[in-house]
């Protein structure tokens, strides 16, 4: 069972992820590093303890749906109501409204461990943390004084809802309707598919953050506006009304998150559900833009969190298994699976990717705190780029991860693995879905080439590979043998990637096609390069004593030798596959593709 | 739902595989053309018609146990019936017993058919089709009369039982008794797990072939016998007899293959079930290895299936799911996903590596035919050889291959993949058990360089190495520019292979744990360069017209060139890891790995 590892989080973060740097900054005010370990130590309590138990229980039981409602697993109502007692759920929210106004690296660092210890149940706080941003960046102050305060204390739940039958990576598309109901609010009709927690009894009240359209809107995504629509109606004294016109149609049979419920919602059997316009009308995309943002990160943790459960639960079983013998030991001896190279190969893949994915999720964090915190508005900006452009990386490479991680943990299992009982075949059905929500991975691909990579003219990915380059160069300085071929293939890595990247940037404008053909394999190429220099940034630092915290070096130098040597060296095909790939795809008859 | 693609079945059959090659040998007698055309069309009508409607029905039902009975899902029992009805079973068995006496290759062909209707219907008769070969090739006359028949017929099935809970990966760990009963028969008492289809009602008996351990037997696998173990007994005038002293304890609750029955069986409740001596005693583990050798040829081919399955479903899921546009279209028109070129992408990654997997398999049947049938001793020793070769990357690569397709069949689907109605999830469950069972696929890379690659001295891979280079000299003489950079890149992929293997050669006895270490990297590597190199052969003959069978160039042109220049391309790299990873996996602390 999953053992939240705070140290290790901790360490990551402050190293490779540069929170020590940011706070040295005085970004995070008088926050001070005991601070930060508490926090940490008592969420990974939380989640071993009250959260991992309900994991399994939730998969098994699901949340079964009849007329209307929804009955979550055993135990689950509880645990909500005790984590959101616990203040976890405003975390990094404003102080003003009763959060605790954290560091958002921190809440990613907590995301993780409330989804190592159960994907199911953390997904539902991303969503309403997703909505609170919403309503905190664009709410009306009526707006805001009636709904965060008990968004931010968990007591109500949020969640997002975008997607409709004919409108998934296409937005755009959509065609909930909205119409002004001459009072200043709006009565909003039709119909949302997988909407995650869209209906339960965790809470006593639901708020819905909805797409959708007024009648005399522009087309696409132009002409999408944002409402706030609750279960139920909220009283001026703010005791619940009413309840709304918006009820859960039905669920989804999944794969996995069997926990989580993935509603269809009706709007309207009554003449439409009261909607509250947040912001402006037709701006709504902007804004539910700002919480993907934020979401597509917490789903990057989401997969880091998996990742790292797998990890666990495999190492734990290689080490308790026995199975065969090593070159050294006689026939009537066994050894535990772990001692066997192959294991081992597999499960320091689980162990090195996971470790990059999580410092790249907390990088990317950090980028985001120095994007809303730095004094210097030309640093705010410089770090929104810098998250901007991370953002689309530490979401795909992490659940890729999640899946690959989880696939290798059944891997590890044997026959065992396929077997429900063990756990890690709901690893590997929950991973998936992490891949697909809040955009797919593809979608993240074209979102990193097609978006990111023209900012600033370029100037934001080529100013990130030159760090990169330096993190290479610290390696190369510090000129020790433990390190292996690490500083040597890193840096045939960041070559790769600045090769593919400069082959990339002229073509975004002028080759579209061409430029969108290599989209993914370029994305895991910029993955490789970057989750192998922050596994060296933080083997640098455990080496040198002066890391932020203190743990042994030598795991962490073989993370990164072992991830340089066998993972990162991908590179040299991956950006051959970008630049010459894409004659390939365009030379394909499509009817051949059934 | 799956359409059985016989042309491309029969296409790679002959050519990349080399069917004809052998068949022009004459070691198919007068076999003819139209006779496999024949066969290749009924079976796939057979598949796609009555099979392929029940596979999402077993994965529904599942197979309830009670009182130590299974009932089978709805339909099962007819189609199993009709499917032996119509000599399916006996495709490739001896003449002499009933069987069609058809080449393996043939039956490859077919089994990667039932296995794309529905795997868990599939991997029954694999099973079956083992326990004949150990039969026919090792069983005393009167064990071949009264079995072999009813087997060959289908009117009865077979089991294969190896695994116990201690015993896995390490067989030599089994402990299941046999004693000698005094009047030639023995008595077999012990525990079995994992043991597919071990009890159900589609056949009045069910012939287990049970390995098991006398107790003045040596320890390991040199002490381990081979035993038919009748569920019913069977009386002198074929008739059943008395229950035999087993039974299935309970069964497995499984992430996929839900309609295979995976039970643990318990011998000798009452004294011992009796058992009858397969050969001679001690001698179990040599006769069990070739019917694993086939068993793993088979579960190779039903990694391509899955694999043809997922295609198919998401090739026909992006031509009617429209979402967004291409460049070329204004904002209210919207394109079939499969235009998107990221989509193209992720469908012909499947494509081309379904087929590449598929060339694979059939071409170690082919050799596996030739080891049996071709009147020269030296050939059917070489072509023994060469399919000792295959079968650890047939079986492991092709089973690699089902997940990875099962997984982008998903991504393809979006949301709706990991919705259970869609059946894209259902593939990609039932796909993850095929790189366990038959030998984890770690242990097929074990297999393939540690005992595998030092055959006569390293002649055998190195003549396989030349094979493949006069495949790419055949494309380069070619010089056809629809080919693109195709032979470039499989020159390259060849090299590396060869680089890799002539690392690995010394090492073996040498250092063994460095060869091992790189096992599984080398492996993928052998994979790419041959499956490359599969997929251009296939490409020249449709090209050069003289193709046996006839179908368009272009296809498989695109399909040569898009996994020579995206797929093959990753040879330099995993090269790099098995001469250079080793150290980095030695570097690694085991304590580090939880």
């Amino acid at each position: 069972m999953y053992r939240s590892p705070v140290e290790s989080i901790a360490f990551t973060l402050r190293n490779a992820a540069d929170f020590e740097a940011a706070r040295a900054e005085g970004i995070y005010g008088d926050l001070g590093a005991d601070d930060i370990d508490a926090v940490l130590e008592e969420a990974g309590k939380f989640a071993s303890d009250v959260i991992a138990p309900l994991n399994m229980i939730g998969d098994k039981f699901g949340t079964p749906f009849k007329d209307g409602r929804i009955t979550m697993p055993p135990g689950w109502k509880e645990a909500y109501a005790a984590w959101a007692a616990a203040g976890w759920n405003g975390l990094a929210s404003p102080e003003q409204w009763g959060g605790q106004g954290l560091p958002q690296a921190v809440n990613i660092a907590c995301i993780e461990m409330w989804n190592s210890a159960s994907a199911a149940f953390g997904v539902g706080p991303v969503l309403t943390m997703a909505g609170i941003d919403a309503l905190a960046g664009h709410g009306s102050d009526e707006l805001k004084r009636i709904y965060l305060p008990k968004m931010i204390s968990g007591e109500w739940m949020g969640t997002m809802q975008l997607t409709e039958p004919q409108a998934g990576s296409d937005v755009g598309a959509l065609r909930t309707k909205a119409e002004r109901a001459g009072d200043g609010t709006y009565r909003i009709t039709g119909q949302k598919i997988f909407i995650t927690y869209g209906e339960h009894e965790l809470t006593d009240n639901i708020i819905h953050l909805v797409l959708a359209r007024l009648s005399d809107a522009p087309p696409g995504t132009r002409g999408i506006s944002l409402f706030v629509v609750p279960k139920f109606l909220v009283n001026a004294d703010g005791s619940l009304g009413a309840r709304n016109d918006v009820r859960a149609h039905s669920i989804e049979h999944k794969m996995g998150i069997h926990a989580s419920p993935t509603c269809t919602m009706v709007y309207g059997d009554n003449g439409g559900a009261v909607g509250y316009l947040v912001g402006e009308e037709n701006r709504g995309m902007s804004y539910m833009f700002v919480m993907m943002n934020r979401a597509r990160l917490a789903i990057g943790a989401q997969g880091v969190a998996i990742a790292e459960a797998a990890t666990q639960r495999a190492a734990a079983y290689a080490r308790e298994r026995k199975q065969g013998r090593t070159a050294a030991m006689n026939a009537t001896q066994s050894s535990a699976i772990i001692e066997h190279v192959d294991v081992k190969r597999m499960l320091m893949t689980m162990r090195a990717m996971t470790n990059a994915a999580r410092a790249i999720c907390y990088t990317t964090a950090v980028a985001l705190d120095r994007s809303e915190r730095s004094k210097d508005p030309a640093a705010r900006a410089a770090a929104n780029e810098r998250a901007s452009l991370l953002t689309p990386i530490a979401k795909a490479f992490s659940t890729d991860v999640a899946t690959e991680a989880a696939s290798l943990g059944i891997q590890i299992h044997g026959g065992m693995g396929f077997i429900e009982e063990t756990g890690a075949a709901q690893l590997y059905r929950d991973a998936r879905i992490t891949q697909i929500y809040e955009g797919t991975n593809g979608i993240q691909s074209i979102d990193l080439v097609m978006r990111k990579l023209p900012m600033s003219g370029g100037a934001t990915v080529r100013g990130y590979i030159g760090e990169l380059r330096g993190i290479v160069a610290d390696i190369n300085a510090a000129n020790d043998p433990a390190f292996g071929a690490t500083g040597k293939r890193l840096g045939e890595a960041v070559d790769q990637l600045e090769r593919a990247t400069e082959w990339l940037l002229p073509k975004i404008a002028g080759a579209p096609e061409q430029a969108l053909a290599g989209a993914t394999p370029y994305l895991r190429l910029f993955s490789l390069a970057t989750g192998g220099c922050m596994l060296a940034k933080d083997a640098l630092a455990a080496t040198r004593g002066n890391g932020n915290g203190t743990l042994p070096a030598a795991p962490m130098i073989a993370a990164a030798r072992f991830f340089a040597t066998n993972i990162a060296i991908g590179a040299s095909g991956l950006a051959e596959t970008v630049v010459d790939g894409a004659d390939s795809i365009d030379a394909i008859p499509t009817e051949m593709l059934g």
